[in-house]
């Protein structure tokens, strides 16, 4: 047998996840793995960046699962700082820039493994590039933020009231800073229904966060090189300039598949590289053998809409970064798709959400019914049980849940997973309400908050 | 339409909500409803009690969900201290008895429900009937044992390392008692397997609980009708004396049937009173129309094993006595069985479980491989990250996960319920492996726990 060479284009979850699976499943001598990665760490926890910020995790280092040396032991050969700039398919052939000192080289394959994640979206707006102005992404911009808190930042802008908008706001204020957040719609986080975005916004605010919703930004404002705040304006009302030492940009992530795309590789309607089951890209809709795609570059297929979308989360990479593993070492698995799932938390609100917000619903040609309930997070009478809202999207006729959101306190995210589960399988939200979930006092009220809402639901 | 009666038999979780969701459905001119409670609460959380003797629920009244005053108010006729003490079927009409004064009366029906609830267990051994010996079941119990401690009780041994016994266990710890636990089996908890026992045992010894497995109760001593201790004798051992000045029985109940029995109505081999689907008594396995029965007395199907168990857990009733009411103001429901989910906490130790045991197993005729896991509650980095550990019991052959155990810290019960999806909807641990559940470094690792031990046991 031949030595095969493995070559894979990006360093993080999805890369280094098919590096290491490979790596054990076929040994050194059967199998060369090369990874070229543009920045200059591995196997990193982007999603952990705010916590780092905000002091909760401890250090950068807390955040690197595993090291370029560490990957490097175990017969994983990674270039950092290199780019690649261009993929010849027929050629089976990678063109790379080396970063720092601008030499060209070129890297060959007989399976390469395209995991070039996601990059920032940025408004095409005056004075983005200016200094003090930060995505939130790679490590390095945990690092640049450290730096301007501890170079003396007070007060902070940020744009975009999403996951990371919002994780940033909570870091910020435990930081101490004035912060304010602005987003353009009505309420944040749109992954939920405004009605839920609302409990959410209610909860910043108490934090004493300012949070300016149906609020544009217009431009970042420049004195010599440094960003000195933002000017931005409500919908309906007048611009404003709001100082600032700093400004974060968290308004989301678009698949970063331009060199696949100039490669003649399909690129899905959501941006993302499309591929087959199993995670094979594609040209013209036909799978190509032996060029695979994984994590933040790529577009899945959610399994309520059958519409395909480009979600960003480390859980999506790292299991399909195992799908395309498995069958380079021979072995068969695919991707199944996704929910949407999702959770986050800001200071002690909890937030999920699975499946089809109404939105999606709609725009998925699903007509849904609304129902919320509010509910207490433990029996009522235990200490410490919280408020909980659990809102259910059902298919009209057929009852089926199409779609469930959470808000509450400690202990109401992780909740999500029980309807997550529930909408995989398909059940109805009469089959949901009843189940036989785990019942305590310090748990839950005799009904769980999601048996509660299914309950009512099925009730309509 | 001439006035019906609806006479229910119990006054707690089953009993008084037959009456109010049958109240809600029908007014009070077209159906009385008389409830006859042999003590002198109704509708309270019988599963608070040991939170109440502990301290963290303030008040008896907390566990109280509605007094005898307040279902009153809603046109439901109680009647405390009044034990039902045969039911004739044909005349449809129940005698009663006034524990006060001892004057006997009847009560005729249209609809009778049989909520007589559970007994607790108590083995056929000297001194059981002592002063200072308690169960923990009724609120009185509570009242007793508080009582107890305000006297000065500073030794308490347990009897029964189970829910209960392992929660008055952590109650009497806080309360500052010495405390020792003694139970039959290798470890304590026998709804899990012995491993995963073991770590419980281990936590529980780690509150400074002395712990004795493997010892059986031979007799409480007495003094001046007073319990002193507990002679008690490990199964491969001598027999020693344990001084104290409350003893608690935690062995368990059994399903207070045999007002039923003698009215010749089924009674199954778990000691609970038989139903159909629709939770109407049966006899020689004919439904008996107007005859119903819910909660802790009766036995139901479990969804795995497809055998009958008796389980007492204010969630079942809360659902049967929904099913009842329903066809009682002329609608249509039934019970789905149960998959024996349960959750509990011993101060920061939690525990879940559902589905089958590995004993369950082999006794209602499946094989199964188990798969243990340790992971962490959170993301490895983030503080409060904690253990985990998931039990997967998978069917041979097939990959279907019959049963779950989970024990770790803070956040590690309620992800059982996932579980409890999963075996709800017939999945293999490979389709579970495959589900979209929610990642965000305060809440999981980037694969969930639960996520990690089914890939892990679809591995096998």
């Amino acid at each position: 047998m031949t030595r095969q060479r493995l070559l894979i284009i990006g360093g993080d979850a999805a890369g280094m996840g098919v590096a290491a699976h490979a790596r054990r499943g076929r040994p050194v001598d059967e199998l060369e793995i090369v990874v070229l990665e543009r920045g200059q760490y591995t196997s990193y926890a982007a999603c952990g960046i705010p916590y780092w910020i905000g002091g909760e995790v401890d250090s950068r280092d807390d955040l690197i699962a595993r090291t370029p040396q560490e990957h490097r032991a175990q017969g994983i050969d990674v270039r950092l700082r290199i780019e690649a700039t261009a993929i010849d398919l027929d050629a089976r052939r990678v063109s790379a820039r080396d970063l720092d000192d601008g030499s060209v080289s070129e890297f060959s394959f007989d399976d390469l493994v395209i995991a070039t994640g996601a990059t920032p979206l940025r408004p095409d707006l005056p004075g983005l590039d200016a200094a003090g102005v930060f995505g939130i992404q790679h490590l390095q911009d945990g690092d640049d933020v450290r730096a301007a808190l501890d170079a003396g930042a007070s007060r902070a802008v940020i744009v975009g009231a999403g996951y990371i908008g919002l994780e940033m706001a909570e870091a910020l204020i435990q930081r101490g800073l004035t912060v304010t957040v602005i987003d353009r719609s009505q309420e944040p986080m749109s992954v939920v229904d405004e009605d839920m975005g609302a409990l959410i916004a209610k909860a910043v605010r108490g934090l004493g966060i300012t949070l300016l919703t149906g609020t544009e930004l217009l431009e970042v404002m420049v004195e010599d090189g440094r960003a000195t705040g933002v000017r931005c304006k409500a919908l309906a009302g007048e611009a404003q300039v709001l100082e600032a030492d700093l400004v974060i940009l968290a308004l989301g992530t678009a698949p970063t598949s331009e060199l696949a795309r100039v490669a003649g590789l399909d690129i899905g309607p959501s941006g993302g590289i499309t591929t087959d089951a199993a995670m094979r890209a594609q040209i013209g809709g036909a799978a190509q053998q032996h060029i695979w795609a994984a994590g933040d570059c790529v577009e899945v297929m959610h399994r309520v809409s059958q519409r395909p979308v480009a979600i960003a989360l480390a859980t999506h990479a790292a299991k399909q970064a195992r799908v395309v593993a498995t069958h380079i070492v021979g072995g068969y698995a695919t991707f199944p798709g996704v929910l949407g799932t999702a959770a986050t938390k800001i200071c002690a609100l909890e937030i999920g959400r699975t499946g089809l917000s109404t939105k999606e619903a709609a725009a998925a040609g699903f007509e849904v019914e609304p129902t919320t309930m509010e509910s207490t997070t433990k029996a009522g009478y235990y200490p410490g049980a919280e408020s909980i809202t659990t809102k259910l999207l059902v298919e009209k006729g057929t009852g089926r849940l199409l779609g469930a959101q959470i808000v509450g306190h400690e202990g109401s995210a992780k909740r999500i997973d029980v309807l997550a589960t529930a909408i995989w399988n398909g059940m109805t939200v009469a089959q949901i309400s009843e189940m036989d979930l785990s019942y305590a006092p310090p748990f839950s009220p005799v009904w769980d908050p999601v048996l509660i809402a299914a309950r009512k639901a099925a009730n309509r």
